[in-house]
């Protein structure tokens, strides 16, 4: 099933790789400009099914690493792809025959397509995380025991950094601070593998739900939030306005937090976001919401756009939403590399439809 | 002229960096044990003449990067040297025929020795400096056009970055943020290159040197600091009591200064010594007595033992001594890239032994 991906489909994916990524994983519209460029250039990008790729062929899971704050700013030259591609396949002796993104959410999950045209190269209809997360070993690549080794890092000016590290942990840390000296970002592929270990170590058909996201948000008619939460399955948290927000670029992550003021049917309730990259939990009263590893959007009220952390302003009509996440993150090992006690939080993870369920 | 180093040449080597270190390349106390370790199990590692190897044979420059503070606490686990050989190769596709100090000074004119002893390897009698500098493009090898690139780090974990850098100056970047993350310090190598290139390219015979150092220092009659002003044509600039110390370990640098308060012949006088992990500049009353790229060492009065940078303490007894430094240090670009603008200091370098005609 192999489908190419023209304008309108880049157009819709973007607006879903917003909502995906859980306002991290770098502000898409980066990503659908050089995903339109490399359309204008190279032709369209084909996605496949893993299903239809040989079994031994090789994956190359990749995107950005660092903090979105800086990659709005400190654009890529757009050949690190080749680089990452070509250092690899001479390490590994292989050739890569498709690219993967990381994520999906943000602009991650649209550099691997623009990387890929210029290689005449398909993308897979599949992500290690089905939304974005701030580290590395984030990756339900890392749940099914694949090496993250070899990794390989460029930046827009040419340097290249190969990596073998001894653990998920000491490539997040040796990758993040490259990262920062690299001014803040960097391209990244961790993880390489097969297809046929990457039929069963990755979140499948996120491009596609990402599309439909995007064609759901276009063709919506009246509310578009009620459109978004009829594709994703999602439970509107609150509506309101952005009353403060604290944000800081530090050790190649953004952290921080915002205040959501109810309006209207939502008037008198307060809630709070937390943020590393991604939004990570809503609390209201000290009573929390959501949480990792399930999804949060910060939602445009009127358009239903999901607003990057880095994008998120006072004064901003917002409609918070959550989405239950990929269920390989609910097992022990996914709540162990990414529930709330990975990020520090001391309270156990619920599910969002269960606490939603509560409220009710 | 191929020469075995059995113990007493080890035990006057180690002698000899302290002195050629100027405070820095890690205490030699350190790589002095590794190396009779070494030479216990594998017995004594050659020391060979760059004329004797082949022109076409490839040498691997290494050493230790990072801060000495965190070095004298945190121990290689000895096997850096063979995991650093094993990626140069599978990376250039060549065999490494020879190990040479990427620095003469301290614990790192002493590592290779230790490293070569189970691969069976030479030791070249030569090294990148004449001396200890604390950045990596700091090196001879570098005034040469040498390419840094592929470098290759790895700590006692087993981490393993490979780095393929811009230039000499982000390669100091990127490896110095890798030695933070390893907590301080790392095992790296850069600069490799054929023997026909390091007879241009190197300080050569300056093992020979660290070792007629010892000896000069071991056979002793009388005050040593005039034996050893005798074997390096040095200066001896003040005796005294340290009577101050600030140092910091920051970004894989120590950082800091001493003041020397002048006793018997010299008393009255105040010695100010700047330190970024090796000795940059003396001052006295403002006034520049040495400066880099010369060499300048901090003595240990009665036993003229050199004292490394972290071991200068409150109420030592010591001798300021500076010695000229191989000349290449003196051209244009090597003052560029080593003499005292490169360290932020806004005076231009002036000879160590015209300093002192002008003082005499």
């Amino acid at each position: 099933m192999k489908r190419l991906l023209d304008e309108p489909a880049l157009r819709s994916l973007a607006r879903g790789c917003a909502v995906l990524g859980t306002g991290g994983g770098g502000d898409p519209r980066i990503g659908l400009l050089l995903a339109l460029q490399s359309l204008e250039v190279h032709g369209p990008t084909e996605l496949a099914d893993l299903d239809d790729l040989p079994a031994d062929a090789l994956i190359m899971p990749c995107g950005m690493i660092g903090a979105p704050t800086v990659h709005i700013e400190k654009i890529e030259n757009g050949s690190e792809g080749i680089v990452l591609r070509d250092h690899l396949e001479q390490i590994t002796g292989r050739k890569v025959a498709a690219l993967m993104p990381a994520e999906i959410g943000g602009s991650n999950g649209l550099l691997p397509l623009c990387w890929a045209g210029p290689m005449g190269l398909p993308v897979v209809d599949a992500d290690g995380m089905g939304r974005a997360f701030p580290e590395v070993p984030q990756v339900t690549m890392h749940l099914a025991g694949i090496d993250p080794s070899p990794a390989v890092m460029t930046d827009e000016r040419g340097n290249v950094i190969v990596f073998r590290a001894i653990s998920g942990q000491w490539m997040e840390r040796l990758e993040r601070s490259a990262a920062v000296e690299f001014g803040g970002s960097g391209a990244a592929t961790e993880y390489t593998m097969t297809v046929e270990q990457a039929r069963g170590a990755t979140v499948r058909g996120t491009f596609s739900l990402a599309i439909r996201i995007g064609e759901a948000l276009n063709s919506a008619v009246g509310d578009p939030v009620a459109a978004l939460v009829g594709v994703t399955g999602g439970f509107p948290l609150c509506s309101g306005k952005v009353t403060d927000v604290e944000r800081r670029t530090t050790k190649g992550f953004v952290r921080g937090s915002a205040v959501i003021e109810g309006l209207g049917g939502d008037a008198g309730r307060l809630l709070r976001l937390e943020i590393q990259n991604e939004n990570l939990v809503v609390l209201e009263q000290g009573r929390v919401l959501a949480s990792v590893p399930d999804l949060i959007s910060v939602l445009d009220t009127e358009t239903a756009d999901a607003i990057p952390t880095e994008r998120v302003r006072y004064g901003q009509r917002v409609t918070v939403i959550a989405m239950p996440c990929d269920p390989v993150w609910r097992s022990p090992f996914g709540l162990q590399m990414a529930g709330p006690r990975a990020f520090g939080y001391d309270f156990d993870y619920i599910p969002v439809e269960e606490l939603a369920g509560a409220r009710a």
